[in-house]
């Protein structure tokens, strides 16, 4: 098979406006950017509003492997599919950030013959509101440190800025700097780091914001650290979320591209999965609601982290519900939670997929535990036999859930003709059951509890006494009462990487409590997120080129 | 008088489309960004291969006071005045940073009724060149930081790495930095500085290449700094301009928006005028004079620095040469010449204008040294009286040079009329005749004696025993053979902003000598230039504000 930028040159798009058209999208509210990619103007929104949402999809996964388990593929492809079965879908994805393309990483836009397009652009600048949010956090730090250089007014304790710098490149030199060195004209020396773009509460904010003014509403809400007499200080006592928020303006508008079947996508925002909510915006995920009859869209990492914050926090403020789940699981996965060692994951081993199947049952528990229907959608890999296909279609038939064999990858929407009946008949016939998994005027201890044992089937949680004198200040400050993010291992439901298919018995515990206020939601960590990726050995930006044609080579 | 912001918002503005149409652009060769911001393909220059050129006009200044002389409205209302008299005017300007916008700077769009629109977006992230530009520099600074970190095969000295990393932000406490702090994973420490992005070495090469292919040659060539041996090190030695280069694939194309009165403006690239050469990209002249009859493009700073680069450095590279010269004086710079103090020049001193006359009349010569024809535009202020204005007139009548009074800021192209009259009479009637200020070929003491000496109206040039010993490093690399840049005060001839007028008998002092190796010439500083801005006290972000709507406050 070809590869994907292969598949991705070939492939001919047909103009953004024509995509545009077909969702009903008016010429006045599409600003194209070139010819294939576009912002849609937020009076959509406002035009549509007396019009009935379609039916919302949330496409989620068992416990990946380090590979993932090919959400992107399957919302594509799903898509696409339904396309073919004659109903009128809409997919909203994450957009990719850009620096991890030039590690080892490659592009986000899906695989195979389920393919957003155009995908340089895509995984390269796109339409820009990766710049755009690097750009109004970066002019919030320069805000700090100017505040405290021109005499401090409002006390900022230098040495408890919380709010980072931040660079869409993977640069570890960056994860610790002094800054504000060369005497007095430079400004009062402090520590400071730089985190990837996307893991920006920038990003998280732009991905929950329902319109400018929540958005810079929210800005203002920003804690970017204590005072002197440790009391918090808030963005909009600096004065500066009104240029925030103008630097976001078109940023804030959701972009629309194409499937490789011309299917529309709406691709926007794209925050962190683990100490943020991992999911495309808000006003994507709306857009695609009004004008699509289905709306496909997808959370980041397994269901435990990505499908329990698309409901705790994206639900919560969005005013959402799914009508069903697509959880994506992968033979290979299962065989990996069964006990095979990843060297020996192309071999077959019928029994190995039987044992994994626990980690499968447990996260359409935890769906159902929302209320919502579920189908399980199969990844079809080369490497995968009849017979552990047979095993997995057995087991799922036993455990009492729909299943579908999904081979969008290999064969575009005609892959995922069956996935998209078994979908529609779903939706026709089942409806979720909305469930609040917590109270978010619970204490911090108690929302995590329910987590823990609702979802991830533990016990409970601990904290290092680190964590708990944060959610003491944070009950201080009067800033405990929002949804919890959690921040672990998306490789199994506990903790602890090596705890595969279904752990029970044990307990999370949490090391770091801190909360992102302006995005509205208190983030605990329960080991130390990487937010800012270094470049490998050998990076992929050493094979990459570009022709006097504006051919480009080694980007995938 | 509305304000520029009042004026810019009430305008009218014309698709993109109809402005390109205009000018001949097709619509294969049109990328829209919204609907009043285009970028060009670099198509058009191959498709108008064969067409001859338009007539090139460069539009400087004499030795302005701080507020500027007004060149861009100056060019602009030149352009939309051409078009009044039924010449197909396009206009090339440099594009705004977006930094200095939060800071006391204001937009960089012309002013009044000679305005280029929509100054927003112009000066906001526009068509994302500048952030393309960031990208591109910063992934070398993380490319270089990870070659030393894996081992340093090239031997790199830390110590000696010239290459700095880029914000597009006014943050002193980014000037002085120490990066790789955190242990073994985060690299080794060393001391490194932002710059601001416009100030960045890929700026200016943007603006000197010829095609992309150019682009990554030159970009091949840029030399981050030394090996332990002392070997100056070139970023293909790195293996990343391709990488660097398909980041640049969209930010290479000209960008394409329209005056008020919907004269086509082309705006693209602004490289520092000190560290760099200070003009918009050679693409954009270039397209401007195949779509145009007649091509007016500016340089920055007075003629002694924006006109002599303009003529040795992008000339040079882009086989170019302007027809004809217009030199913007106001009559406030001119009372400024004349002695008078910053916070007298709102009254009327008729002999100080007599006075001041000295530099206009130093910096026509300068022009006629190039060989070209040149008019003076006097650019009108309420404040100028008539009796000054009269003798302004008066001098350049007994001193030669033709001299139009330019209305445009109150009046747009109508009050340009005569100035354009004026314009095209001149190219009809006279010729350029080429002259080489210096060879390249010879010495860096003997190319700078030669700007000095032919334009500053100096004696010569003095070394610092540093810069005696950065000549010598060049020399031993053989990079010596290059155009040269000098960074010096822009409010002076001399490099002491005190001396006003034509002063003679001095010399510079030149102390720091780098190579732009990619861009390719020899910055010469005489000060320390400042490459990082800081914000004032109360910074323009305070102001700034957006409603739900999308509607901008306080950007100028």
């Amino acid at each position: 098979m070809l590869s994907d930028i292969e598949i991705a040159q070939k492939n001919v798009m047909e103009p953004i406006s024509k995509i545009a058209d077909k969702v009903g999208i008016l010429p006045e509210e599409l600003e194209q950017y070139g010819h294939y990619k576009a912002k849609i103007s937020l009076d959509v929104l406002k035009r549509l509003e007396k019009k009935p949402d379609g039916k919302l999809v949330l496409v989620t996964a068992i416990t990946p492997t380090p590979a993932g388990e090919g959400k992107s593929t399957t919302s594509i492809g799903l898509a696409q599919a339904l396309n073919r079965v004659g109903k009128k879908a809409v997919v909203a994805l994450r957009e990719p950030s850009l620096g991890p393309v030039f590690g080892i990483k490659g592009g986000a836009a899906g695989g195979g013959y389920a393919q957003v397009v155009p995908m340089d652009d895509i995984n390269l600048h796109f339409t820009g509101d990766m710049h755009a949010i690097t750009a109004a956090n970066n002019l919030l730090s320069a805000m700090i440190d100017n505040h405290i250089h021109h005499g401090n007014e409002l006390r900022l304790d230098a040495r408890q800025i919380t709010w980072r710098r931040v660079m869409d490149m993977n640069d570890r030199a960056l994860r610790n700097v002094v800054v504000g060195l060369g005497g007095k004209v430079c400004g009062f020396p402090r520590q400071d780091a730089f985190t990837i773009t996307v893991a920006s509460e920038i990003m998280a904010i732009l991905c929950l914001a329902k319109d400018l003014e929540d958005l810079k509403a929210r800005f203002g809400r920003i804690v970017i650290g204590c005072d002197l007499d440790g009391n918090p200080v808030h963005v909009h006592q600096l004065g500066c979320e009104g240029a925030m928020a103008m630097l976001m303006k078109d940023a804030i508008k959701p972009n629309l591209v194409q499937t490789l079947e011309h299917t529309p996508a709406i691709i926007h925002g794209g925050p962190f999965a683990n100490i943020a909510h991992g999911c495309n915006s808000l006003l994507a995920t709306k857009m695609a609601l009004k004008l699509g009859d289905i709306a496909i869209t997808e959370a980041g990492f397994g269901a435990d982290l990505g499908a329990e914050k698309f409901m705790d926090i994206k639900c919560h403020y969005g005013n959402l519900y799914p009508d069903a789940v697509v959880l994506v699981a992968t033979i290979r996965a299962l065989k990996m939670h069964g006990g095979v060692a990843k060297a020996d994951l192309s071999q077959e081993n019928v029994q190995a997929v039987s044992d994994g199947f626990s980690n499968l049952a447990k996260q359409v528990e935890n769906m159902r535990t929302f209320g919502l229907p579920v189908l399980v959608a199969i990844n079809k890999f080369a490497t995968d036999t009849p017979a552990e296909i047979d095993m997995l279609l057995q087991k799922c038939a036993s455990y009492g859930v729909e299943v579908s064999l999904n081979e969008c990858w290999e064969k575009g929407g005609e892959g995922g003709i069956d996935m998209a009946n078994k979908l529609v008949a779903m939706l026709e016939e089942q409806k979720p059951q909305k469930v609040e998994l917590y109270d978010v005027n619970d204490t911090i201890p108690n929302k995590l509890k329910a987590i823990v044992t609702k979802i991830y089937g533990g016990d409970g949680v601990t904290f290092t006494p680190n964590a708990k004198k944060q959610i003491k200040q944070l009950e201080d400050w009067g800033l405990d009462k929002l949804p919890v993010c959690v921040a672990k291992t998306q490789y199994s439901l506990s903790d602890n990487p090596a705890l595969l298919g279904a752990p029970k018995g044990f307990k999370i515990n949490v090391q770091d409590v801190r909360v992102s206020n302006g995005a509205g939601f208190i983030v605990c960590q329960t080991s130390n997120i990487m937010v800012m990726p270094g470049l490998p050995k050998k990076p992929a930006a050493l094979k990459m080129d570009i022709d006097n044609n504006g051919k480009i080579y080694g980007l995938f």
